[in-house]
């Protein structure tokens, strides 16, 4: 059974490990610095498809089929997968695990959406209800900039605290007992809104919640920053992560050593023109299932906080003058020490 | 332990039982056949607020205030709330919970939201990782209508197929051990795709999804509708459910006996111009919240089916000709004998 520690942490008594992982990403996370790290990638931003909306369902098909088969099963042996995105009422995954026939659970958190999966493919493996989930999120640049934004065409200039939301999918396979990296603690954040308003500045909308949740858990465990290898959060960017530091420096964490963020991760900012970093629901998946596992492989990280971010807006709730929540997502992973 | 029961179904052990419940609905709503069910509603559809998607997220807190309180319990209390809705990036459910400084779990299921969310609920229950959960979902006629098809100032003329979209939240309180229902087992739905095109058909588009799980429950437990006091489906409405019952008997079973749908108590066919019945994720939800409980209570029933089904489409996804594939998930209540 599942333990609560303090208010917001659970513990989980099984070993909820990672058998499996695919991250398949578009032309231009596969030129930035986590290039190598990536299973695929396609030069056509419409991965062979007649549009962007199929492009991402594609990119999830194959994330999933990269992360079955690594861990040496078929889709048939997934009992279920837990899948969200970006995409209005999450038609993203609805296409792209149309043909999988297996049981899908359909996940929101924006950009923390990742963690969430993790999180309840986790707590169904714990139940017993499941042998093996998957759990799997992606995003593309072209589609959300249309929905969220302006058409491509259109050609607007972005301002210096926007993001770039990434073209990715990643796929993780979890099981009960096996896996060199499993997931032992995490916390389910709740909604915190401090008023941004500007959705183009999603990291400051997103800090305030990430503080929140990594407080809760380093408060309910008893733990800093500096007993882990690395504090990751999802896609924070440049302007959210500077942010973050401050505001658990408020509460008497220093995270600026031990902290990285996969939107700073997955571009180079310098080179790549995507203005304050990375962000979309496919970039923390894409790091974690390339450069999180891989590092946990070859022994790099033995412990790690990991912790997807999300921004609670619509383009209907910004006409309407609404405040854009955050919300953020942690598990903590672990391997063989 | 949770135990898998043949291919699809989860056996819970613990008993997770319903402790509070709440249903809130529009003016519409509680002129219908149901009217006296519900623990409120508005004749203002805006319920005060200044747009209809605030009027969504107003019905939320409204439901889950009530549950809450009918479980003798403060919002605190709750260890996680299951929430979604059929807005976009579903922020009605955002806005609607971000008060509450609860965990939130965004789901998102399209009209079988309100199952999955139980289905979850249940989970998290069962692996110890809550001892108290929320399950809630909601929708509105008005913030649907101009964001699936045209501004109501549009006036358009809706086909004999259309369903009207239910102005409801229903909210359940789930905990362990305790209550007189209890979730006894449940299944999550697989994506079922027979290719159907027409948006204003989503009876049909769902009645698919619907026979596969429910011949799929009744395989893995060797069970026929004749074992259930009734056998609900969501909101598939008068097209729909006539397909289910040729579905099902294909497969060898007789549902038209044990069945009721919610989409058609909701309203009155012949006097309330919906067309093929009621539809929304708040359908199901304030249904199961009121009337399902209610006749629990007053020992009607002892041993029900309830599966919400949802269409899984977007506006966008329409228009690029994708076809429309549905979803229902599915939750074996028991009362006491």
């Amino acid at each position: 059974m599942a333990k609560r520690i303090g208010k917001r942490t659970v513990r989980l008594e099984q070993k909820i490990g990672v058998i499996g992982y695919g991250a398949v990403v578009g032309k231009k996370e596969h030129e930035g610095p986590l290039g190598q790290e990536f299973d695929a990638f396609s030069d056509d931003n419409r991965f062979g498809e007649v549009s962007y909306e199929k492009a991402e369902s594609r990119l999830q098909t194959l994330s999933v089929d990269t992360a079955v088969s690594k861990a040496g099963l078929e889709i048939g042996d997934i009992d279920c997968i837990f899948a969200g995105d970006l995409l209005n009422q999450c038609i993203g995954s609805t296409f792209g695990l149309r043909s999988t026939e297996r049981p899908v659970v359909g996940l929101y958190g924006a950009c923390s959406t990742m963690t969430l999966s993790l999180c309840m493919a986790a707590t169904m493996l714990e139940s017993g209800a499941a042998k093996t989930a998957v759990a799997v999120t992606s995003s593309h640049f072209c589609s959300a900039e249309r929905q969220y934004r302006f058409p491509l065409e259109y050609g607007n200039q972005r301002t210096p605290t926007a993001q770039w939301t990434t073209t990715a999918s990643g796929a993780l396979v979890l099981t009960q007992g096996v896996g060199s990296v499993y997931i032992d603690e995490y916390c389910i954040g709740q909604i915190v809104d401090l008023g941004v308003t500007d959705q183009n500045n999603m990291g400051a909308a997103m800090a305030p919640s990430a503080a929140d949740t990594l407080c809760h858990y380093f408060e309910d465990t008893g733990t800093t920053p500096e007993d882990f290898d690395l504090v990751f959060t999802g896609d924070l960017g440049q302007v959210g992560t500077d942010l973050l530091y401050d505001l658990v420096a408020e509460q008497g964490y220093a995270l600026r050593c031990r902290h990285s963020d996969c939107g700073l991760l997955m571009f180079d900012r310098e080179k790549q023109d995507v203005h304050a970093g990375g962000s979309g629901c496919g970039c923390s998946a894409a790091v974690l299932a390339s450069y999180v596992m891989h590092r946990f492989e070859d022994g790099t990280f033995h412990d790690v906080l990991f912790c997807s971010t999300g921004a609670l807006l619509s383009p209907t709730s910004v006409m309407q003058g609404e405040s854009i929540p955050g919300v953020t997502h942690l598990v903590h992973l672990k391997g063989k020490k």
